[in-house]
């Protein structure tokens, strides 16, 4: 490989990132280029060029394609117009100066959504241990989402058996982990998807008690009363806006809402105004947000949970995977309107 | 005494609810009204005929004025039209058929606004064991005030020393306690209040590192800017609304929101709607409503802990009396325009 590749040019399509997006991201809003890339590493770099495999399209991305000055949190700073996205994915070694990474190890963590990236600095990519189970699981079950589930579950939620659980976004690549991490406290879990085709999926496949789709009909609060006559005890939030200022009437005494994600508003320019917070008093909730870039040390214990359960077909995982990088605009455009059917991955390569 | 008023009829004023308040309750959703009462305990009840002392007026009362049906707190029942108003009081025992009080006894818990009240139920009062302070803390910083004070920062806050603390509403009678409490801890705490007088009390008296009026001006963000150049750690939440909506954006990594009331948005029809929530995600935060209501088994631990610092003028307690049950309504009706500097209290009668 070293002698094949070193100093060679290759031909790289990339996804560039046109410029910054108000509303709802169009297909529009992304260039396909083809170009070049040299897959030297410069010199003094611990460096590492890989090919990339899988791209995660992930809800939080939305926020880099905005022009803002966010200063807390890295994966928020807004995409420079021009440049190639940057994502979560999974993707090989082809030459590497780093002692931690070999040629040929499989890696996951920020990438480009190109066919090579040269990363210069792999401080947060894992090298990935176990091949057994399909390679784009690190971009989903076994990358960040699975974690953010992990997390936001357990060390958010505050679950019990017998609680009473919403998932919303309950197919997406969270919140399908959620409902069986919570069936396996023991958990009464309903999810809600916004679809017939993954209500199905929620009931048939991922274990979920209940499911509805909450598009159907306008009364959000009867499927609520419908779905929870007892109330809820848990709420995972991934969706945000009216859909949450519902779910706060709707909670039982002393319930927790574990704030993951809130695609519903990530396309507004002016979020949706909450109006039920008195219900944190009335009723004493918890609500609380959380990222899985603070547990990135947990990635080991919830790799030897995950892979386990998953060899046993005791955890499943539903991915949507869009071929090629001709079709990631399309696809991460696709996931704010809920046209994927589990987690959104592209493909950019199989090996 | 028994002798002296057993089977007698007393002259009772009573505040009377009129009838369901929409808005600002106003002086004429309350009726004064001149009647008599038997001071005779109904035979087989374990009840209490008590004189009324002090009566707090407290915020959370304005729920119980609009007609509604709330089944999670009891507190927040709407109150019966034609009724007498209830609260959280001082008494003095006049008869007793219960074993654990006896005439003579001060108590503090739920009476009537009037002079002479019969508590049918006594489960929930408490009997006053130091009457070397005054009776009226009973309504303030000894009673649930005080406990909301002490749960809310010592359960809620996660506070350390170090930490920037915000209190809004903090010349009030829970924020004016969280303020020192905080202090003790060894925060950095600043409060907010409506008047310049309020700010130079929490300033001078009650020891708050700075203070401002968020009504000065219009500039409520850039107050927040000037007085929290490093952020805030720890907000406890007495206003809620925009007020809220806005330290959302102030709030530091991590922080913690006690929420203890939002005494802006009970006039409203419709609350404000609360935009900003996707900092919960963002910077991790944690909100947390609470109620002193879940801690009264509490009670004795934190009336040791207030007594002895009372004592030892340790802890101070700004009290603002109105004199005599004719006052009441207006007293009543101030605290949702701030008029109150310091806990609002009536007084029915010294002894």
């Amino acid at each position: 490989m070293e002698g094949e590749h070193s100093n060679m040019m290759l031909p790289n399509k990339q996804v560039v990132f046109k410029n910054y997006v108000e509303g709802y991201p169009k297909e529009s809003d992304f260039e396909l280029r083809s170009s070049m890339i040299s897959c030297q590493i410069p010199q003094r770099s611990k460096g590492l060029f890989v090919k990339n495999l899988y791209l995660g399209c992930d809800p939080y991305m939305r926020h880099r394609m905005s022009a803002h000055k966010s200063k807390d949190v890295a994966l928020l700073v807004s995409f420079q117009p021009g440049s190639v996205i940057i994502g979560l994915g999974v993707a090989k070694v082809i030459k590497s100066a780093n002692a931690d990474f070999e040629e040929g190890d499989y890696i996951w963590g920020m990438t480009g959504w190109e066919d090579y990236s040269l990363i210069l600095n792999p401080d947060g990519l894992f090298k990935i241990k176990y091949t057994d189970v399909p390679l784009s699981y690190y971009a989903g079950i076994l990358g960040m989402p699975g974690l953010a589930a992990y997390i936001g579950f357990n060390n958010v939620c505050s679950a019990k058996q017998g609680d009473i659980v919403y998932v919303s976004s309950a197919a997406g690549g969270v919140g399908q982990l959620v409902g069986q991490f919570a069936k396996m406290k023991g958990c009464y879990v309903v999810g809600s998807a916004s679809t017939d085709e993954k209500v199905n999926l929620l009931k048939s496949e991922l274990g979920f008690d209940d499911a509805f789709n909450y598009k159907e009909g306008s009364d959000f609060a009867g499927a609520l009363k419908r779905h929870f006559p007892k109330g809820i005890d848990v709420y995972f939030e991934n969706v945000g806006g009216s859909m949450l200022d519902e779910v706060l009437l709707h909670m039982n005494l002393y319930g927790r809402i574990a704030v993951s994600g809130m695609i519903s508003q990530y396309n507004l320019k002016k979020p949706d105004g909450i109006c039920n917070l008195f219900c944190l008093i009335s009723k004493r909730l918890r609500m609380e947000g959380f990222s899985e870039l603070d547990s990135r040390h947990k990635v080991p214990e919830y790799l030897e949970f995950a892979i386990q359960l998953i060899r046993e077909n005791k955890l499943v995982f539903v991915e949507d995977i869009a071929e090629g990088l001709e079709n990631a605009a399309s696809a991460f455009v696709g996931i704010y309107h809920g046209r994927n059917v589990g987690k959104q991955i592209i493909q950019v390569s199989t090996d």
